[in-house]
């Protein structure tokens, strides 16, 4: 079969590979229909993730069909279409047992990671009861997609996390796929304002699309000043960083109300600074989070309710033999006005 | 009256200062029966609070007898025996409406910060109705003192915000006073184990006698290879900052497992490191607060119910005209083995 292959830093090739096998008889193999590219990988080819090695096979969200399964499979046969989660769970740890998927002893995120991923015909994924998901009859696959991670990503790090409310003050820092994942997933809580902050103004347009009351382009204007303006001083109730970097993390701890929520879901590969000198009497909360995907039932009848569109988030479309130019488009967001790519293996 | 003066960084004197009067028809004056010094107090004194200026009284805890009151108190009258609350509350604004005195806006921590204290013969406290309590009858005053500041400090920063649970395990990160209020205040929810970490073995040994199940002295053994050997390896799933340093909570957020909670109680001076390139996936919750003393009416029925015993925190008793060596005394915790000190004016 094919796959994208990481050869070590900035090094990939689309090329040939043995098809995976059944190794448990937990595990099931699933023929990709659709997969995409994370923000993510562009970090492993940059060499951010020095545990993903030489060979390994790239991606770790996508929708296919059952081809086989291991002899404990039970939810899953062969023919059925399934949602695979960025997340790969055992369901028996104390972890897993808890909910807390992302930190499986035995799972979490190793997909495209510590295993070969999804962005090839075929993937083999372990504790298939527990790590896919039905597609819901008549649902768009293409869109479900963005259910594989980003959406349960913003929401459960960003929106859950930050305890977005019915009438409360939203700042998100970080208008990429992420941030706006946030974004809609927000509105389910009927928030008074949503502030979207970026360097770029397509995305900050965009973000007014899918529904931001308020855009901040941060290079062109002080956005401390701007949100104390729109909060009448007091700052935000949720902040949720969606970058990754110490100046954005530190934005956040910024521009939060006494009381407020910074929920942080960018990947972060260096330290940032915490003001307790300031902070330690502002009664905020900072939270963490590797999303878990124990909300994806909930974002799968959401879409099939039409309270949530994803194919929103999707801006191109490639065949799966064109992954490298899916690369080249994913990776030059601003000049392409790129989102999230849908490469095509059906 | 006397009353305890501060004169700038390093200066004190225990001198002649007007009596407190009615100002608005919301204050009552309190006769203070009893009184003590905070470690915040201390740090007033090294010059790190600025915004407290020469001539101010200071102290923001005690008991006492109402002594004269405004013509719009309702909850309180001359005689009545009332516990001062370290926050004053006007109980109408809008963080007041939502239980976060700490930060209402025209109160908060004033006490011997903003307005005039309580290490003093009397002491003016604004709203009345809503920053003092009736003290139980056949209650320990002396012990109730306890209640002003660091009890519903240890409890509310460090034992709520930090999620203590049944079977869960805590590291408290300080054996000084606070560091004791949460470690009693923990109990009341029946955790599997309470690590108690200081320099001071005399404090670890008072621990011991208070309920900690473990004791580590920092600077006699690896802090983060005992934790980790007595949680498994998992951390812990409540840490508790009770210092006020970068060292400290940094240590904090090394032994917290993942999913736990980060419970800041400390003032601190300075920034820390937040290391989140390992704590970006670790999903675990940071939180900063200056006491609200909502839970001040629940911690009262935890006393006369002898559920909580605060008098164990007092070390040593003076009368209010020998303050000055009570301050001596209270400064020198580790060769006076000292935790609390009652101030009398009875």
């Amino acid at each position: 079969m094919k796959a994208l292959v990481y050869h070590g830093p900035g090094q990939k090739a689309f090329e040939e590979k043995p098809k995976p096998v059944i190794t448990a008889p937990t595990d099931a193999i699933v023929r990709i229909l659709k997969t995409t590219i994370c923000g993510t990988d562009l970090h492993i080819l940059k060499g951010d993730v020095p545990e993903v090695t030489d060979g390994r096979i790239l991606g770790h969200e996508g929708v296919g069909v059952i081809e086989e399964t291991g002899s404990n499979v039970t939810n899953f046969k062969k023919g059925d279409h399934v949602l695979i989660s960025c997340i790969t769970s055992c369901g028996k740890c104390d972890y897993c047992r808890k909910g807390m998927y992302s930190h499986c002893e035995n799972g979490g995120w190793v997909l495209g990671h510590l295993i070969d991923g999804t962005q090839a015909e075929y993937v083999r994924i372990p504790y298939a009861d527990t790590s896919l998901y039905h597609i819901p009859a008549g649902a768009n696959e293409e869109a479900l997609v963005m259910l594989s991670d980003i959406l349960p990503t913003g929401y459960e790090c960003g929106v859950l996390n930050g305890r977005v409310q019915p009438g409360s003050t939203v700042a998100i820092v970080g208008s990429g796929p992420i941030g706006l994942a946030s974004l809609l997933t927000a509105q389910f809580y009927s928030p008074a304002a949503i502030i979207m902050i970026d360097l770029d103004d397509n995305r900050l347009e965009v973000s007014k699309q899918f529904g931001a009351t308020h855009t901040i382009n941060s290079s062109k204007e002080n956005t401390v000043e701007r949100i104390m303006a729109i909060t009448g001083n007091r700052g935000v109730d949720t902040a949720i960083e969606a970058v990754g970097i110490p100046a954005t993390f530190e934005l956040c701890t910024t521009i939060i109300g006494p009381g407020g929520c910074v929920a942080n879901v960018g990947v972060h590969g260096k330290p940032a600074t915490l003001h307790l000198e300031s902070l330690w009497a502002k009664n905020i909360t900072i939270t963490t989070r590797l999303v878990d995907t124990v909300t994806t039932p909930l974002l799968l009848k959401t879409v099939v309710s039409e309270k949530l569109d994803p194919l929103k988030l999707i801006t191109h479309r490639f065949r799966l033999t064109d992954i490298l130019q899916a690369y080249e488009t994913f990776g030059q967001a601003e000049k392409e006005k790129s989102l999230k790519v849908i490469l095509s293996n059906d």
